[in-house]
Parts: structure tokens; C-alpha cells; sequence
């Protein structure tokens, strides 16, 4: 059976360069990057390539990276560590309503700690409105965390624009580019932030391997306690695969960028006019145009993403009905919700992201048998009787 | 030139069948383990089953393991986790003065949230005295963190025996086990706690690897926000190559245990003998008996541990001075100076840690070189000169 994987959010394959890179620190230069003899020499300057290599990717400097476990640890550090360095100065942080839990969950759990959260609503595109940021903003708030783009629909922020809309010398203004980073020109100056959150793993580095930028002289306090690794802002051994492999994946990014967005771009449009040209009763979800080169998302009206990702399983397609974070959850999605999507057309949540393998007869393979899935479920699904019936009657 | 690592603790080269197990997760297998499809089947299998193996190694259950990215967020995770969820019974928090900074510094950052914290002593030896700990227990006291095996100095605590000192249905006992297990014998029921931190980098596994086990219906709080992975406790997506060399490890450490402490006691009594026996004016750090299998600790008085690394290094041997966690900041090791060691004394401390592949022969070209090492480190000391002066005068 044909295989086609289109689930790259949730994970996606190593570049073999990038394992070859990581090879060795699974191997004979094993040494701790904190160790003043010559075994430890090979890991710290591999570490400190990487944070040049990561650093480069957003356009900032290295001693600025923070390397973390993973953007769910990154968003926290950013969320916590800034927003607790600010608390004297005051306790209040702007959000979107469709950031990743990494961010909405700590947000609200920083609640508990006396701040107060505003969420700025979307469209529903999914699109902030930076005048809406601007009007939320108030003598008290000390962060600003609204993501660059969206892990389930894609819609990428216009983060430059918001940033216009804070006061200077305000807020910290924080963006989470963990979906965004690797797959789309990301770049902190152009930016106008103060901090920005990614993960190798969304552009084919390993897990393990993630960062936080912070601009030099912007305070955070660490999530943890413990020795003086990353200039004691993120404690513990350094894991030197993984920073390694994070360091190829950012060059590899990084110089395959344009080729890469070029590609993505065309088989998501292939994809997203199949979808919306074969089956009723569907919808794109997220913007039209500021969304991710390899994000194709849907709702698909009248049936559930899990029955629909169990039969594209059975014909060898691998999708997601949102977030990996929360898919087995099997709750309607925040983000659909947040934009305005009803409760029950949110349940045929789908999506599609684009991998390097990715060709357009996989495209093509998909646009024949999701319209089959679809029937069939469909077929079997009271909705949609309901539906037919209301429709002649 | 001759090449002696003896910095184990440090960092240790993975073991092959670890190396072996990790590789099929950094290539085909490289499937998110809660997506629904059959992608993820493959790394959800893997990471359960190591799931289990860590379990084992400790004597524990599968489902009371929560993996995280390092020994030092097992023992932040613990120690904020399993305090702020007592929080409203009480803030006393109790911890011995040789503690690793991922518990000593977590435990003073907990004082900023109105924690008290208690710090027991340690003998000259390194040896918490349980009575020391049962007379510290006050009604509010809601955690006890005592270390299983110090990571400078090798001394294992009479954990069981502190655990009788506690209260029934008192506070919450959590053991860094970090230095600990897969290096001796570990059963959390025959210690008798309720929460213990390991770390996959401390037995031949990947850093990335680590664990905090907590008892069943035992509450903690998780240290950071976002998705459903490890039930809630600790979102982000799950590293699995690290999470199956961890289990790898966990497995091969549990088989392999009485051979290797046998073999590293062997090898460390004979390193021992032959400093003390050979080098004026040393002392062992830590307890004789009571010490890890593979430490052998010492202070050489009148130098300093930066130089005496240097050279061995010159000469191709690799040691430590102290925790990797603070080599670089080069101050006097706080375990030490707990232990009453004087500052002066404490600057010539030099740990040599074994590793599965050391030989006797390894042992007998330390006992060589170590010896000319801090004699001509002593021929440039202005209070070794002191000293001879005092002892003609």
C-alpha cells in the first residue's frame, strides 16, 4: 500500500545530515561541555557552533540563545521567566486566544501568581488584529506573547505590525515561532520582539533540541534551579546530540528556506483547491494567504477528525485533527473555537502538513481517497441524514 | 599518548546495545507517540516499554514514572511539584547541606514563595544522621529531600533508616537518586519514599533520558504548562530516542549491577590505597565504606583542583575537581565545605570517577602520574613552602 505521511506537526523525519551531524556525540566525543579537560573541549565548541547556527536562523546573536528541551519548555521559560522578572513593575499579560497550551495553559496558571491575562480575540482567519493588542495594552502590562504561526490552521500573525502597537520601552513582547521557525522567514529584528520561542523539531532537527531568544539585556528568571549551564538560565547537563542536531537542522533551514517555502506552498494549493473542489460541504481553515507553505487545514462538515484520520490510516495516510499535544484528548479544538468555528463543525477538524518528501502524487493519492473517506463517513453519519432530509424538505 | 577517562560522572560514553537501541528513533520510527495513526504505533510501543524497564530498575510501577529532559528537571519537578501541592498543609521543606544545586538552589527558590527550608547537617563523612532528620520534622513540614549518593564525594545516606524517622502519613520523602541508581542497588519500597529522581546519563544512557518516579496517589503539581503528554505532569512532545535509551540503559544497568559494583569497587579501592598511600598530606573525602562503587574522592593539600586537572590532562588523564554542574565557576565546593573540610583544603579536591571500559592498568598509570602531578604542583605552592617552613621552624 502507498504510504503517504502528512503529519509533520506532530513529527517529522531527521535530514539524514542532520542525524550524521549528531552521530558522533552519540558516540566517541561524548565529553561534558562544562569540563575543564580536553574531553569536554569537542562538546562545548559543537555547543557553541550550534547556538551560532540557531542564533543565525533568527537574525540574532548567539550568546542570546537559550537552548532548551523542547518549545513547550521554551514557551514556559519565556511566559514565567519574563513575566516574573517584570512583577514588580507590574501584572499584566496580553495573549492570543489561539496560542498552543504551552503558552495559554501557562498564562492562566500565572494567574495563580496574582497576574491577570487578557486574550485578545482572532478573526476568523485566525488573524489578530494589532489595534486590538494596541487597545489592551495598559500601564501595567509587562508581556505580550502572541505567536507568529498557528500549529493547527497556520495563519501567521502580522507580529511586526503588533509590535507598532506597544509602547516603547512597555511590554516585553514575546512571540512563540515554534510552528513558524525553519518554515518561514523568521527574522527578530524585522520582528520587533524581545524574545521568540523555537524547536528543531518542527524543521526536521531532533526533539531535544530547542531554544529561547532573549534580547540581550531584556531579564528572565529561570524555570529551574540547578547549576550554571546556559549562563544559568536553563540548568542541567547539556544534551549535545541534540543541541548539535538542532544547530545542522537551523543551517540546513536556513539555506534551503526559499526552495523549501517555494515547493510547500505549491502542493498546499494543489492540495487546499482539491479539497475544496471535490468534497461539499468543506471549508479551509485559517488564513487564505498568511498561513505556513505546508499547512492545509479543514473542517469537514458533518463528520469527526477521528474517524476520518482512522480510514485515511487504513489507506496509508497519515493527517491530524489539530494539535498533537491534545490529540488524544479528542476535545473540540481552542483554536477553531477562538475563530469562530461552530462546536460541531469543528469536530471534522483536518489537516495536512507538508514533509520534504512530500510529491505531488501523494497529493494526488490523498485528493482520491479523502472524498472516498468522506463518503463513507458521511454515509454513516446522522448529521448528515438530518442534513439530506432538511435539504429536500 | 596513554588516555585515561576518569570522569564519569561527568559524562560516560553511551553503551553500544544503548547506542543500537536509539538509532531506528532518529530514522524510520519517527512517529509522535499520541498521534492516532499508525505512525505514532511504533514510538507509544517504545516509550511504554521504557516506561517499564526504568520502573524495574527502581522496583517501581510503569504508570508512577514521569520522564523528563534531565536530572535537574526530575529534581525541580519534585521538590516545586510535590511542595506547592502540600502547600496548604504547610511550607517546611527539609534538606541536607550536601544536596545537588538542582535541589539545594531549588529549595531556596521555593523560600521566595513563603518555603521554609531546613537544612540538616552532614558529618565529616558526608553522613546525614537520621535523628538529625526526625528532630527537624515539625507539624508543617510537607517534604523531605535527601540525597541517595552525593555526586562529589560518593557517601550514600541511610535513606531507610530516615525514613523511620518520619511521621506516618507526614511529609512527602523524595530521594535524589541521580548519582545513585544504575550505580548501586535502588528499591523504592525498601528505602521507603515516595518520590526519586534519575537520570539516564549517570548509567551509560542519553542525557535527555531522566525520570522522576513518584508513588502512586501521591499529588504533585507539574513545573510546566501546555499538552497531555506523561498524564499532564510533563507536556511537551516526548524525546523518544532518549526516552528508549533511557530504558535501554535502565535495563542493561539492572542486569549488569553486581558486576560492575563488584568490578568498580575492586578498581577504586586499589585508586584509593595507592593515592593515599603514595601522596603526602591527602586525605579521602567522603565515607570509606558507605561510598558510591566507582568514587574515589580526594583533597591534596596545598594545590589547586584547576591546576591538578590541567595536568593530568597534559598527561591524558580526565578528571573532575567537583559537580560539572559548577566547574566553571571554580568557587569551593559547598558538599565539601558542609563536611567540614577547610576552604584552603578544599581547593586541592580531585574526583576520579570509573567507567565501564577502566582497567587496572588505567589505575596504575593514575597512580603514577598523580603522584609527579602534585609534586610539581607543590614546588610552585607558596603554602607548600609555608608549610615546610613551619615544619623546619
Amino acid at each position: 500500500m502507498r504510504k503517504v505521511y502528512l503529519d509533520n506537526v506532530a513529527a517529522m523525519p531527521l535530514l539524514p545530515e542532520v542525524r550524521e551531524a549528531m552521530l558522533p556525540f552519540l558516540g566517541d566525543i561524548f565529553g561534558n561541555p562544562q569540563s575543564l579537560h580536553s574531553w569536554g573541549d569537542g562538546a562545548r565548541d559543537a555547543v557553541e557552533e550550534a547556538r551560532g547556527r540557531v542564533a543565525e536562523l533568527i537574525g540574532g546573536s548567539a550568546e542570546e540563545i537559550i537552548f532548551t528541551s523542547c518549545g513547550t519548555e521554551s514557551n514556559n521559560l519565556a511566559l514565567r521567566g519574563l513575566a516574573r522578572a517584570k512583577a514588580e513593575k507590574g501584572k499584566h499579560i496580553i495573549i492570543s486566544s489561539i496560542e498552543h497550551f504551552s503558552v495559554m495553559n501557562t498564562a492562566r496558571s500565572l494567574e495563580k501568581e496574582g497576574f491577570e491575562v487578557t486574550m485578545v480575540p482572532v478573526d476568523g482567519q485566525g488573524m489578530v488584529d494589532p489595534d486590538e493588542v494596541g487597545r489592551s495594552i495598559r500601564p501595567d502590562t509587562v508581556l505580550v506573547s502572541i505567536m507568529l504561526a498557528n500549529g493547527e490552521v497556520g495563519t501567521i500573525q502580522p507580529i511586526a505590525k503588533i509590535a507598532e502597537k506597544l509602547p516603547k520601552n512597555g511590554p516585553v513582547f514575546h512571540t512563540d515561532a515554534v510552528a513558524a521557525a525553519g518554515n518561514i522567514h523568521v527574522n527578530i529584528k524585522e520582528l520587533d520582539v524581545s524574545a521568540l520561542s523555537l524547536a528543531g523539531n518542527q524543521f526536521n532537527g531532533p526533539r531535544g533540541g530547542a531554544a529561547l531568544w532573549v534580547k540581550r539585556g531584556v531579564r528572565i528568571l529561570p524555570l529551574m534551579d540547578g547549576g550554571i549551564q546556559e549562563g544559568g538560565r536553563r540548568p542541567g547537563t547539556e544534551d549535545v546530540p541534540a543541541i548539535v542536531g538542532l544547530g545542522k537542522a537551523a543551517e540546513l533551514a536556513k539555506k534551503n528556506l526559499p526552495v523549501k517555502v517555494q515547493r510547500f506552498s505549491r502542493l498546499r494549493d494543489q492540495l487546499i483547491e482539491g479539497v475544496l473542489g471535490k468534497i461539499e460541504h468543506s471549508i479551509l481553515t485559517g488564513h487564505p494567504v498568511q498561513r505556513l507553505p505546508g499547512y492545509a487545514s479543514f473542517c469537514l462538515q458533518f463528520i469527526e477528525g477521528e474517524g476520518i484520520l482512522m480510514l485515511l490510516d487504513s489507506k496509508g495516510i497519515a493527517a491530524a485533527s489539530g494539535s498533537a499535544c491534545t490529540s488524544r484528548a479528542l476535545k473540540a479544538s481552542h483554536v477553531l473555537l477562538a475563530m469562530g468555528i461552530s462546536h460541531e463543525l469543528s469536530q471534522g477538524s483536518t489537516l495536512f502538513t507538508l514533509g520534504l518528501d512530500t510529491t505531488e502524487d501523494d497529493i494526488n493519492y490523498v485528493l482520491e481517497a479523502l472524498p472516498q473517506v468522506v463518503d463513507r463517513l458521511r454515509q454513516m453519519s446522522p448529521l448528515y441524514s438530518k442534513f439530506l432530509k432538511e435539504q429536500k424538505g
